[in-house]
């Protein structure tokens, strides 16, 4: 639906509205708008600005980011326009502002703003622009909240995705499951957008599988087993074997089967009688869907109940030719639970000579988190897919990334924003950024240099500079330069637009680009820090314009 | 826009679609489609409901809740239809599921579901339902993860913004300036929308101040100031008084000003060379905004150049017979600034015998929270205006509040949802929840009672007991009792659907309700929990139930 409607650009062919149809010019901050005005009162609005838009600090205390949202801002500015409807909105918050100037706002698109930035899904390190922003002076500013708000939460939730996978392993499928604890719907959504681009497997979202491709998952909730009473609800008992060759009372198949476990050799004596409810509820759930069963086990006792109630089905399944999917431990001792379970597996394996049966799948799922799925490892555990939700989706461990929008030149005038504190200095000038890369194919250092310096060369040595600390530098020889930004809206440039891959693309790059990068910056305990520079001449300038924009203090 | 279409039902007129477009009954967890598809099959989908929502534990380490976000969950039940584009989509997620199932999705709306709420914007405690939902059981499964999606960040920025409001205090403006750093556009939205219920006063975000009527701010950013070079830059210098009776050279006005201040008996040698481009910038607003000047003073130096600065331009404007607004300051120590700001207005006040010149407004932003306001009101200040951002909309101190949607009857016959942790107990049955009020007006204890029980008499005295903890309990005589869940929706049932206030109404229903709080239960440091109890009679039957459905242990 959000796809329909599109404009585009001579060059690059149409590209859609934003996904969120509520994105429009005034989702923004009024003071976009009230500066537009002040800019438009002094006959500056045209004058020709460069902002960049980066972060300052990599989030969850690691040393890297992921850049997520880029496509959402280009559809942004490609579908531009304030509506008349909108204009009379603006007349009356800004009831003093001149005629002219709505005529104005009526009048503007971005075909002469140009955005050049990072691919989404790259791996991106603070103080780099990961979007540089060209075009008269008061539309690019109407762009910067729209632009942060795009970038700032898809970014962050990418970064705590791609972690999650980190720590959890090549091996392991990721589901995320955070809709219902998202900031609201358009949350929910973003989260299960951009968990997908930073590596997780699947989402239990339905709107975003079906806006984005993401496979969906799903099975059964603990309300699912409680409504019902007992196996007499069951009506319709008859299941027909996978092959269609027979049909069998089903229910008195897992009433025999659940006998047989009793006794078994290998499990006598290791439960009672188990939940009646439940069993009606496992047994109504295959009934459903034979080809992949998966059941909730810890609505009454995990051990004592929910697992042998399901190895029950499950093995009247087999019967009839149908292959379980497996369990989902969903509170509880989860290493210890899932270590048992696997060991009830292996002994109806054994018992019962049902090859496969040990290697059911178990997923965990229940307030996880990075730190919790490290702390499973090392305890051991035989979980072999994580449903995270709450942690992933709200990126509890920090919720913001704190991405910025800075002017560094107007008119081409250099410019700079200055502060007490020197993280938050910009670096001002329109700027070109390149990755260079070391002899191994690691990424060695970003350095960010004028825009009419030349670009560095394969096997030549070059002076990279830490922006503000005078005695960081190094001499780098890269055997391999990217140049980073990269135009994706050329407005009345000449550049040709990079296309915007599919989600399932930028997935691929990013799990490239996160395999590419030396392992002791992606570890979790005191990674090292990727090496952002300057050149030297850039360094200079920065420097040169420092002191002469600061006020020199007095000391009294 | 969103206002647009309507269905109603015969009662209550016509509700609106959700406010996000992208709220359909597919924005879900796959799950409640899967169990559906089971309930479906095993005959069970009409099989009648009741479903609790309701939330464990208050947020922010607090004692109180703030329910938000009913409007919309009554919004999308009031237009819940799935669209046959959709069923063709949830045929390719489900291939297995047979036609008649798909038939009957299409068919499903919400005429024969009720719910009853407590009324949005009032305080709110754990257990207690905050919605009961009844149903047919597949229908009302389909609602769970909309409505906690809807309900669980709504109550908890309502929650925060509350919270914020009473350490900061009546008097104080509070803007709510976080849209850039939410979870994307519909979580900026959200956060502006349920802030302002909170008892905010104002957000910057000019979207959300359009769909929801909440009054909007916002003035310039540092980019606005560091885009100007200096006053030659102003082509066009004129302004006109406020009565129209005389037009000046503004710029020479306020360099005048900026000299008299220099050399003003006060404040001679506190300040020396301003930065020009920030005059500029100052002069140039306040040309666009003459009567709501308000300028932001850090960007170079707040007490050498942007207070002086600004005091140069409001000087100028209080001649031409405006009235400057005042300055933001958004970085640095505030205490200190706002104090020594304050310090510079009534110098010039008694300087230049600008009446009112003291009292000019001083807002200040940069990652404010519950704790710096705390910690500026313990320093002392001179702030009349907090903008607050990244802490407030992410809920940075706890970023979800964990709502939960539980079965507690099908059929008529209560069901409970045992655990391990006693927290996690459901409270079974189809309830009726009460508030009592004690003598002093303040509200004492929430009760619920089985649907049966008589409701709680005023002077009579009754037994409160804790739900779980058998040695708490005690007895109240209720001065006056108020029955807190109201039918918003009726369903078949025949009761008269409660009307949706504005947000506005919403809004002052929350201040007083607050303000009806004992203050103890309030406070920030070791607030006294609320009581939260079950009738005798209830308490007997969760018990009764507790041990009919827990498996008993074995120890060996």
């Amino acid at each position: 639906m959000a796809e329909a409607a599109a404009n585009g650009d001579a060059r690059g062919g149409a590209v859609p509205r934003p996904t969120n149809p509520m994105v429009t010019p005034l989702l923004t901050d009024l003071y976009q708008f009230t500066m537009a005005y002040a800019y438009w009162k002094a006959g500056k609005h045209l004058d020709r600005a460069v902002f960049d838009l980066y972060f300052r600090k990599n989030p969850f205390a690691g040393e890297f980011t992921i850049f997520g949202g880029l496509e959402e801002c280009i559809r942004f500015i490609a579908n531009f326009r304030i509506t008349e409807e909108e204009i009379k909105f603006l007349r009356t918050v800004m009831p003093t502002c001149e005629d002219g100037f709505f005529e104005y706002l009526s009048s503007i698109d971005c075909s002469d703003v140009e955005v050049y930035a990072i691919p989404e899904g790259y791996v991106v390190f603070p103080k780099v622009p990961l979007m540089r922003i060209e075009g008269p002076v008061a539309v690019v500013q109407l762009l910067e909240t729209p632009f942060l708000s795009l970038v700032n939460y898809a970014s962050l939730v990418t970064t705590n995705a791609a972690r999650h996978r980190l720590v959890a392993g090549k091996s392991k499928n990721l589901l995320e499951f955070g809709l219902r604890r998202a900031q609201g719907p358009d949350g929910g959504i973003s989260a299960s957008r951009y968990s997908y681009m930073g590596g997780f497997d699947a989402t239990s979202n339905v709107a975003a599988g079906r806006l984005f491709g993401i496979p969906i998952r799903g099975t059964h909730s603990h309300a699912f087993v409680s409504s019902f009473m007992g196996l007499h609800e069951i009506t319709d008992k008859a299941l027909t074997s996978s092959d269609g060759s027979n049909k069998c009372d089903f229910v008195s198949l897992v009433q025999n089967w659940l006998i047989r476990i009793q006794d078994s050799s290998s499990l006598r004596g290791t439960f009672g009688e188990t939940s009646q409810s439940e069993l009606a509820a496992f047994t109504s759930y295959a009934l459903a869907f034979p080809n992949s069963f998966l059941a909730l086990v810890d609505t009454y006792d995990v051990m004592r109940s929910g697992v042998p109630n399901f190895c029950a089905v499950a093995l009247a399944l087999n019967d009839m030719g149908y292959k379980a999917v497996g369990i989902r431990l969903d509170s509880g001792d989860l290493a210890y639970l899932s270590v048992e379970t696997r060991k009830f597996f292996h002994a109806i394996e054994k018992d019962f000579g049902v090859v496969g049966f040990g290697k059911m799948n178990i997923t965990a799922s229940n307030d996880l988190n990075e730190e919790t799925i490290d702390a499973l490892n090392k305890q051991g555990h035989e979980v072999d897919a994580f449903g995270i939700g709450t942690y992933l989706v709200t990126c509890y461990a920090q919720a913001a990334l704190g991405c910025v929008f800075k002017l560094v030149e107007i008119n081409k005038q250099p410019r700079i924003k200055l502060s007490e504190d020197v993280t938050k200095v910009s670096i001002p000038c329109k700027k070109k950024c390149y990755r260079l890369y070391g002899k191994e194919g690691y990424p060695l250092v970003d350095i960010m240099t004028g825009e009419d310096e030349p670009s560095p060369k394969i096997g030549e040595r070059l002076l990279c500079r830490h922006p503000f600390n005078e005695s960081k530098r190094a001499y780098v020889v890269p055997q391999n330069v990217e140049e980073l930004l990269k135009c994706y809206w050329p407005g009345n440039s000449s550049n040709s637009r990079e296309e915007l891959p599919s989600l399932h693309e930028i997935r691929t790059r990013c799990i490239q680009h996160l395999d590419r990068m030396r392992p002791d910056h992606m570890r979790r305990l005191n990674p090292t820090p990727y090496k952002v520079s300057v050149s030297a001449k850039l360094y200079d300038f920065i420097h040169f314009l420092w002191l002469n924009e600061a006020p020199v203090g007095e000391l009294q």
